[in-house]
Order: C-alpha cells, then sequence, then structure tokens
C-alpha cells in the first residue's frame, strides 16, 4: 500500500505535504449515488482497463477489510465515505506518480496526487498524466461552457481540489488561525483541521485549500495558493523566531519535556501524540531538536493512528484492539522505538 | 559540612532518615530567651571545650552567610530559627557520631543525630554519647522529679524528640494520612510535613515523631516509635503493591514519564522536583526503575534545593540567585546530570 509520505523532501519546515484531487465522471452513466452495482462494476472495468497497462495496481474495496480500508483514510489516501461504501468501489495506485485514484467515490473518478512536502507543481503534473490517460481511453463528462460536470456544484469547472498540509505552531499559540481563515475565504481559499471537512485542528496541523472551481483556471488556482502558501510560511516562520527569543528558556522546557515523553512514556493517547508531534517539530524548526528528520516525524501522522498501529502491531490482540488503553501502550511503545537514542 | 544523608543504609525503601534530638540546659544561666550575648558567649565556650576535643568541629555562625545556613536549614542539620538568630549561637559536628549539636537554640543545647535510613538504636546511641560527654564537663539543669528542664514545657522532662521521615505515597494517594495522624496522637506521636512544624507535606515525605516527654523513658520512646514505624512500613508496601497490581499500566507511565522529565526538562521548580522524587522512589520500591538507588535520589532532597544550588553551582550568578527562573534551570541542569543514563 502506497507509502507516499515516507520519502525524503525538501521545503517542508511548514507544509508537510501537498494533495491535488481531479473529479471526473463518465458520460452515459448517472452520478454515483443513483448508480447500480452493475453499473458501478463496469465503470472500475474501464477504469482499470486504462490505467492497469500503465503500472497501476488495482485495489477493489470489497475485499479489503474495514481495518485496513481505515488505515487507508489515516494515511489520506481515501475519504471516510469512500471506506464506509457497500457498493463496489475500486481503488488505483500508482508508487511511480504518487497517485491513488478512487472509483465510485462521490465522482465516478478522483484522481489524487499525494507527496510529503510543498509541491504543487509536481502533484498537478502527476495528476494530469492520469487525467490525460483516462481522457484517451474513456468518454469524460465535459462541458465546453460548464467544464468538467461533477456531481456536487462546488466542484464543477475544473473539478480541482489542490491542497497543501500545513505545521502552523506560532500562529495556532498566538490565536491567528480565525483571522487567517477569514482572510483566506476572501480570495477563494479555506483552512480547515487534518482530516478535511468539519474536523477540528489537531497538533497545530491545518489544511488549506482552493474553495472555486468556476471561472478560474487550474493553472491559475495553483499559482494563487502557492503565492499564499510562500506568505504563511514566511510569516510562520517568523512568528515562530520571535515566540522563541521572548520565551527561549520556557519554550525550549516544553519542547525537551515532549522529548523525554516520547522517549519514556508507557501509554500515549492519540490526542496526545498530536500534542507531542506539535512540540517535537516546533522543536526541529527552532534547531533545538538536530537528531530526529521531519520525514521520521511526520510517518508518525500516519502510521501511528489507531488502524494502522494494530495492523502493525496487533497480530495476537484479538478482541483487544478495541480496547484505548491496549492502543495508547502500542503507541507509546511504537513511538520510543521510533525515538529511541542512537 | 556534615553529609550525613550521603551514605549507604539498610532498611530505607520506607524510612529515608532517622533523627533523635535531646534538649538540655546549663544550671546558673537563663534561658536561652533572656540569655544577653556574653553569657551565651561563654555557654558556647563551655560546650565547644567539652566537645572539639573529641574529634567534633566548632562552627561559630556569625561567621556563616545567611546562604550558608539556610543550605543546613535544607539538610536538617539545624533549625530555621536558629538559622535567623542575630545573638552568638554556634553548631559543633562531629563526622564520626553523624551528630550535630546546636548551642543556644531555644535550649542551651540541642544534641541532633541524624542518620540515614532507619536507625533509631543507633542515632539514640550516638545522642547519648555527646550527652554523656557533655554531663561529665558541664552543670546539666536537671530536677529528680521532672527530669531534664527545658524551655519549652513540651520538651520537659527526657527532653528527647525521636523522629524519622518517611516516604508514604500509596498512604498518600489513598488519602489515610488524616486517619493515621488521628491514630498517632492518640498514642502520643505526631505526623507532620517533611519541615516539621506546621510545614505541609511535599512528594509523600512526613515526619513522624514522639510527643510526650514525660512520664516515659527514652527507651519506651524510642522502643514504641519503632514498633508503630514497623506497622507503618508493613502496611506501606503491601498498600503499594495493590495499587501497582491494581493499575500497573498507569502507574508505570507516571513513573516512567517522570524519569523522562528528569532526564529533559530544562526548568523544574523544586514543588515539581518533589513531585518527580515521589514518583522515581516509588518506582525503585515497585521494581519498575533499577538504576538509580534510594541514596542518589535522597541526596536530592538536601542537594537540589535553593541554597544547597546555589552554593554548589552559583559561582556568577550574582543577583541572579533570587531569580526563580535561573534556579529551576540550575535545579534542572543538575538533576539531569545526577540522571544522566549511563
Amino acid at each position: 500500500m502506497m507509502n507516499w509520505y515516507n520519502k525524503q523532501t525538501m521545503e517542508n519546515d511548514v507544509v508537510i505535504s501537498t494533495r491535488i484531487r481531479l473529479a471526473r465522471n463518465l458520460c452515459d452513466y448517472p452520478f454515483a449515488s443513483k448508480l447500480d452495482p452493475t453499473s458501478a462494476r463496469e465503470i472500475i472495468e474501464k477504469v482499470a482497463s486504462a490505467l492497469t497497462p500503465h503500472n497501476f495496481t488495482m485495489i477493489d474495496m470489497a475485499g479489503v477489510s474495514a481495518l485496513e480500508a481505515q488505515s487507508y483514510v489515516e494515511k489520506h489516501v481515501i475519504s471516510t465515505d469512500f471506506a464506509k461504501k457497500s457498493t463496489p468501489h475500486a481503488l488505483l495506485t500508482s508508487e511511480e506518480l504518487s497517485v491513488a485514484t478512487m472509483v465510485c467515490e462521490e465522482d465516478h473518478i478522483r484522481i489524487q496526487c499525494l507527496l510529503p512536502g510543498f509541491q504543487l507543481d509536481r502533484a498537478f503534473e502527476n495528476a494530469c498524466k492520469v487525467d490525460d490517460l483516462l481522457d484517451g481511453a474513456l468518454n469524460i463528462a465535459y462541458d465546453e461552457k460548464l467544464g468538467y460536470l461533477t456531481h456536487c456544484p462546488t466542484n464543477l469547472g475544473t473539478g480541482i481540489r489542490a491542497s497543501v498540509m500545513v505545521f502552523l505552531p506560532a500562529l495556532t499559540m498566538t490565536n491567528q488561525i480565525a483571522s487567517l481563515s477569514a482572510q483566506l475565504s476572501k480570495i477563494g481559499l479555506t483552512i480547515r483541521g487534518m482530516y478535511g471537512e468539519g474536523s477540528a485542528s489537531r497538533g497545530a496541523i491545518y489544511q488549506i485549500s482552493n474553495q472555486i472551481t468556476l471561472g478560474i483556471t487550474e493553472e491559475d488556482t495553483i499559482k494563487k495558493l502557492k503565492e499564499i502558501i510562500s506568505k504563511i510560511i514566511h510569516d510562520e516562520k517568523r512568528l515562530c523566531q520571535n515566540i522563541y527569543k521572548s520565551s527561549e528558556d520556557s519554550l525550549t522546557d516544553k519542547i525537551l519535556r515532549s522529548v523525554g515523553t516520547l522517549r519514556y512514556a508507557r501509554l500515549i493517547s492519540s490526542e496526545e501524540f498530536f500534542s507531542l508531534y506539535s512540540d517535537i517539530r516546533l522543536g526541529i524548526l527552532l534547531g533545538i531538536i538536530k537528531d530526529i528528520s521531519y520525514t521520521t516525524l511526520d510517518n508518525l501522522l500516519y502510521e501511528a493512528m489507531p488502524a494502522s498501529l494494530i495492523l502493525k502491531f496487533g497480530d495476537n490482540i484479538g478482541k483487544d484492539a478495541t480496547n484505548e488503553l491496549v492502543r495508547d501502550r502500542m503507541r507509546a511503545t511504537y513511538l520510543k522505538s521510533i525515538f529511541a537514542q542512537k
């Protein structure tokens, strides 16, 4: 399964990861909510035959356990709705392109390219490669005036959602997220918690993405997002340094205590993990922590989540898998192994 | 200066240390509160000439800085009142006997023997050796019917205060200290915080001592205290094991987190130190922590206190000595060095 995040990358001190999603639908089929199982199967077959010759792997979600599906959600490879669907749906992944394409989600096709760090151009390029493959093989619903037709009118037009996951500890500490959110919405961008719409922020992690898909090209959407994110990166870093200068001792104390907790605690809840994550990441940014890399740390956003932990370590835990204490112990043991002093 | 505590000893998992104090006064002189400086000087000279030939060191408190005096208080070698006195007063110490004798405190003479662990008999023996030396050389105020005459009537009779410093985390966690206190007072014993009368308990550390000095011999006083303490040790240990059995994970988690904090924090207040001390000591008792000894840990009850820290590390801190942040940083640095992994 695609471990898109586990790669060294540049420019990842504020931007954790980048995602481009393109929504596409096929002509001659009703939208997914009205789709019968036979038609859904047909769509899956068509998309698979367009992509599998190009080194894509097909995962029929009917053969994926609920636990595995949940671990894909934790890794941002599929949506929660997609994981829970009972009608036919499938995933087509390409390690090379870092692309996961959901078939029969809200739209017939959702091309997603996920990359670590700040890589909007490369993510868009990769998504376009998949789009071209599909466009050459299938009859994609496209209207000269409206653009790509989508299930939800908010995606109509380009069908693009460009988003970056950012780490904003200083803006969070100084309570500036609400005003940032207000500014972004004025220019058609939105800021949300780590798991998308309606999710709360944890560990000072946010997703910033475009809201508008009509009347603006894909290139301009990406260009605007790039410019704004570059400005946010600059502001956040400067603010971090200012906070550090004015409270070096207490901030260093907080960060080092979190290192101690990661190396010593026996139980770590998922909620506490995010708070420790945030302290450690800030510690790396400020140069206080030198022996932990962003990549090692960011992997944990996916690998230290409940379903992923159980898949990795829960061979014999059986019904204990639903026991929070067991999971918290598993998480602490895993974190201890990752952060063990060399 | 007497580091009476820094010695390996037996039976110290519940009893941290033992103290015997004998109050004595000289005939022909008024009690200390009515004593003029010249007479005080005379008393100091007399006591010094009785003890210095027997390997005692005389410390004239007039030559001791306020900071040093405070570090003696932290080490339980002198009382706070003694440290603050402006009229002549002196200390006569014997490393061999582990004895510190205050001259011109509330009584003319207060013989104190301080030993680590549970050593009431040895402490009493040592104190008696000093008492015999003084009795042979000086005219001690003694009444056939009342016994030793003392400044405060609560010490009249034997003038003995036998006390042990105990670590009672389980009785504290289960809120049993108040009922223990009620039981003890019925049999003429008292339980108090670490720094004696009126002081609050910190780090689950208490002092248990006799209250009664009339109508009971020294030997019976010590025998009774020994019996009660042995029972408390037994109860406390059993309760510790029971708590551990019923909450192994969360207790281990708490203890290991404290190890992490000691090894990583940049700032540790004196209040937090006591809480960490308590967790670590319980961890040693339960066998969770194996690489830290009681002696190493208990030394910190004295060495990690403000005046002792400043005397040890504060060479160039000047007016910063009164800055709490500076002291907390000093304490954290010191604790880190003590608990550094070998």
